[in-house]
């Protein structure tokens, strides 16, 4: 028995429908995470939280209990269909703060007000953060700034999912 | 490939440390709860959540993932050593609100002001709750009643590890 | 300029359309608790709360601004018509844990389940209750008890507003 | 007797101790917040919040109860010295959202991530947001833009207090 803790990775992004090359890029960066050896957790919605969802799903490595989704409401039921573990936490955008809190190190692709608040949360919280440009929006106009000088750390600018999961590895202690 | 998630069982109880017959129950209730097909979700501190929780480590049917923790500081490290997934929210004692709605179904055991207000928040939710009287406290004062009108069901009293997992499997539709 | 702040006394009880003579006891103790030198807090909706709002307003005390109504949700506009001050949380359920942090002393008359929840979260952050019994429910079956040893004291147990109102001005320092 | 509500604006920025001339300027910009007919709310701390609340104090229009502080801890302590209303919340971070979504309007002074993070949960929950450009920061940064395409409105860029209040004014209906 070892009572080391799996690594979690949150992807944040919007949550309205993706276009298909967003999608398909969004399936590939949850199976990566997965791979790489993190739990997955997001908001348990739709649009990128939903694919990255399904893509964790697809990984090699995926086992059941993988996948958290950390809802808005009390429904469970409006989790997407690959969540594992659903927490309704009926905090309305406050379950925001849960998301990143959750989490050793944040993926941000694409996303509007939701995603900016989560990277301003993320960063207040001390959480390493990787923009993954390509889904355009917050994440790929904040990657390589700083939020404050409240850290020394920049956000991670990455343009492949390959690269944002590699660096997310480099940015937990004892990952790499 | 199932969509269907496993159903989650809250156990609620003291925070503080138990006297050694009280927490033989609890590691013996969480070890139930595993290998009854449930995963375990608790405020993942002390007391009655870390023996069930050590318990869950123990079962049988346990896997890495099953053990949950949503726990009232940001410090995942304030976690107890058998949880496997920490949602550290940050939100004090809000974050009981949380334990019973991530809940498919609450066994409550000893407890004081906390798990009274857990047990009348997942009354709230409409979670059906197990009260093993065998720790005392509140849910011993409980088990067989009804918290107010809203609901027609009652507190489950159960008198035993064995009676409160079963009696809260056949409270979760399509578990029995 | 004085910093002193006015002390804050919550009132928490049921939500739902109250019998007229427990209606009428509501009124008259919102309006002894402003009279007393209190600001209102409540949960904003309806049933006890409503009842004592409109009493606050009616206190020969009132100023515009001493009732305070803290929300579950985030439409303002659920707040009963007697509010002065409106925070709309959209925390559903946790924000009861609000309503009581913010007071210094807590009044609970009639009530199920989210009075009993407020109840025990009130115990848990240490704030001093009173229990006016006219309207059963839990704050009845509560009055001269204690929920946990945690504390030394008791819910104290009142039988009239001018009681209730009297004892809890003794149960804030500095007001008598 | 009337029911309606006066309005409320939020003032965010930085939490840590202002350089004099910006001190200076939320000071002035607190006084013109209440002499133009708002109550003020604000995270209740130092820097930018305490400084208009100070000013808010030594407004001419100035009544006890126009002062809101809604606090991350449980400790009213923690509150500035003048806050006339405080809402200890212990949601850590997430308080952020209350601060907002308890306001009709917005304006944000300085400030780095927790300021970014109001100011894009304001978005979020439809709010009106003045950015007044002279504490730098994110305010600075964002007036004159959108945060994302759900919203028609621009955030308004300010440069002076007394356009600032105006333009709040304008923004509340009703108001002007």
């Amino acid at each position: 028995m070892t009572l080391r803790r799996r690594p979690v990775l949150a992807v944040i992004g919007i949550g309205s429908a993706l276009e298909p090359a967003l999608g398909a890029l969004c399936v590939e960066l949850g199976r990566a995470v997965v791979d790489a050896g993190f739990r997955l957790v997001s908001g348990g919605l739709g649009g990128v939280m939903e694919a990255a969802s399904q893509g964790a799903r697809s990984a090699a490595a995926y086992r059941e209990g993988d996948i958290v989704a950390i809802l808005p409401s009390y429904q469970g039921d409006s989790a997407n269909a690959f969540a594992d573990i659903v927490i309704p936490t009926g905090l309305g955008i406050a379950r925001n703060v849960l998301v990143v809190a959750s989490a050793d190190v944040v993926i941000a692709v694409g996303g509007g007000s939701g995603t900016l608040s989560e990277i301003a949360i993320a960063w207040q919280l001390g959480k390493p953060i990787v923009a993954l440009g390509a889904g355009a929006g917050w994440p790929a106009e904040l990657g390589g700034r700083a939020i404050d000088d409240r850290r020394d750390d920049l956000i991670v600018a990455a343009t492949s999912v390959a690269e944002a999961v590699a660096r997310a590895r480099e940015l937990v202690p004892g990952m790499s």
